[in-house]
């Protein structure tokens, strides 16, 4: 079976000269690809070459929808963005995901503007994968919802859930919480409400998770509201940029530090490796009737590869499917609620 | 003028073992500081030795609140713990602040009903340093108000300037609020009201700081509620946790690795100094009549010494008639609105 993944070429900080070479790239590794390469015929055929052969299709779209540009005038004004466009063809069958790297807002409204949600889900979330002492895990939502109910919170638990069942074969992932240990106070209403729902959800549920127990591993799974998710998931990459910085500070100091560091060369770039926040690349909006996976805006080549392996690897797993099987289940506890 | 530090020594996953030696360590090193050890009698003597001359005391108090211990059982019923007792000195005029590596909520509580609020401030907030491309930055609530209103937000801005300026002798010290970027949303209502009075506050306030914008320096002080403030912080925690584990299996990994390690160590030595987060131990209890400061529970000696000077830095600044002199300016600015 082959997978068709439209790629959003002109978004993201560096546009084709980043999109175009990462799918080429990905399609010669991977005889199960076909991409079609969205924006504006001019700038891509260029980078083209002889590549891909019948598996690489250019798409033209005549609009580009800037980093900065207002969701609702990208939504109403720009029919022809490569952004709408790459979505388009998701709606009409001629893709099994897309990829972008440009404005989140805008390609959350475009999303579920075409696709619609599906059923029983009321919002999109941002979902993405983070590093864990264990391995992985998957957060969300990290921007989408600044205000979320209970009822988002059982909902983003049920669409994570049904990711990583479908993606990783996993019977019954663990979901967690996001939470506060104080002992005052352990969190607000809508997170201690949340609990409850997940309780009786039926779903592997392990309760509440702090800060820290993202990183430890402690569920294959974490909810919590747009906000915290965003806010974390920044401090994260901002202590990351830190602590980078003054390892490399340390490192070259002065000649002999210099020195050393080449002995120390081979351990530091696998440590560099193993913590390349590119491999983490690629976050899904879920909830829509159609797989969606948003690349960071500054994401170089290696990176928007990751984002497109994983929509790739979304739209072979069945995982809309899986949710909206999961959505169904739950609707007799709700009404007995 | 000599600076007197009330000791709460029996708090802590360590206790006294812990809490005395840093206690009579900085008392060693600063001649202005005096420290009253507070807890049982017959756990602190054995640990004192000769230390101390005049400027150690022992204050016998006959409870212990535990670190899982009820904030309001530990309120009601334990009126001779350490914690109680140490406050107590605070309140009486015999220590100019005090320090307790105990259970959050109980300091909280303790601290609230027996130092109360200052005028003009609702509730107290938890502020730290976290350390910063550009030096530190002091950030609040990390977990004393799950839920606050844009004035409480508001009043947070006052107290951590208030703090920064008393203590680093700063005359209009940065301050910003945390929120999302994300295009469609910017943030709930109240961080947007926030945000308003802020920028009529007077205060010298620079606007949104992202999750990242934490660690880059944004801001000398960064205000947010203390939901999110927990977890971005708990969080940073456990990445900085993940990140040194696999440095470690780096160098670790076989016998070439670990020589090269060595010559390594100066460098990685230095680096784990710099970002040794037991140098940014101690959070203060803003808000209150008087000087609290909370010791990280699993702190060790090294720890809970950062924590008690900066107990007695705070104490010799003046910062809580800063907090007052500003709250008061603010008035009429209500008034008017």
């Amino acid at each position: 079976m082959s997978i068709t993944v439209a790629v959003d070429c002109m978004g993201g900080d560096h546009g084709p000269r980043v999109t175009v070479p990462a799918a080429l790239d990905l399609v010669r590794d991977r005889s199960d690809l076909r991409v079609v390469l969205v924006g504006l015929d001019d700038s891509l055929r260029p980078l083209l070459g002889s590549a891909g052969g019948g598996r690489v299709a250019i798409r033209h779209a005549s609009e580009v929808v800037e980093m900065d540009e207002s969701p609702a005038l990208a939504l109403r004004n720009k029919k022809d963005s490569s952004m709408r466009v790459a979505v388009d063809l998701v709606k009409q069958g001629e893709a099994d995901a897309c990829v972008s790297a440009g404005n989140t807002g805008a390609l959350m409204a475009v999303s579920r503007f075409v696709l619609k949600m599906l059923p029983g889900i009321d919002r999109p979330a941002i979902c993405a994968v983070l590093p864990t002492l264990k391995g992985h895990t998957h957060v969300l939502d990290l921007g989408a919802n600044v205000d979320c109910t209970p009822d988002h919170l059982l909902q983003f638990a049920i669409m994570g859930t049904s990711l990583v069942a479908a993606i990783e074969h996993r019977d019954r992932p663990t979901v967690g919480i996001l939470n506060i240990g104080e002992e005052e106070i352990k969190g607000n209403d809508v997170v201690k409400r949340a609990a409850e729902l997940l309780w009786e959800s039926g779903l592997n549920f392990v309760g509440n998770v702090e800060g820290d127990g993202i990183y430890k591993g402690d569920a294959d799974v974490i909810v919590c509201d747009g906000f915290v998710g965003n806010v974390a998931l920044k401090a994260s990459e901002g202590l990351a940029q830190l602590l980078a910085t003054f390892l490399r500070q340390e490192f070259s100091r002065n000649p002999l530090t210099r020195a050393a560091a080449l002995f120390a060369l081979p351990m530091l770039n696998r440590f560099r490796k193993r913590v390349d926040h590119r491999q983490y690349n690629g976050a899904t909006l879920l909830g829509l009737k159609g797989i969606v996976v948003k690349s960071h805006g500054s994401a170089d080549s290696l990176a928007f590869r990751r984002a497109l392996e994983r929509a790739a690897d979304e739209a072979g797993s069945g995982v809309l499917g899986r949710i909206s099987e999961r959505v169904a289940q739950r609707q007799p506890l709700r009404e007995t609620a």
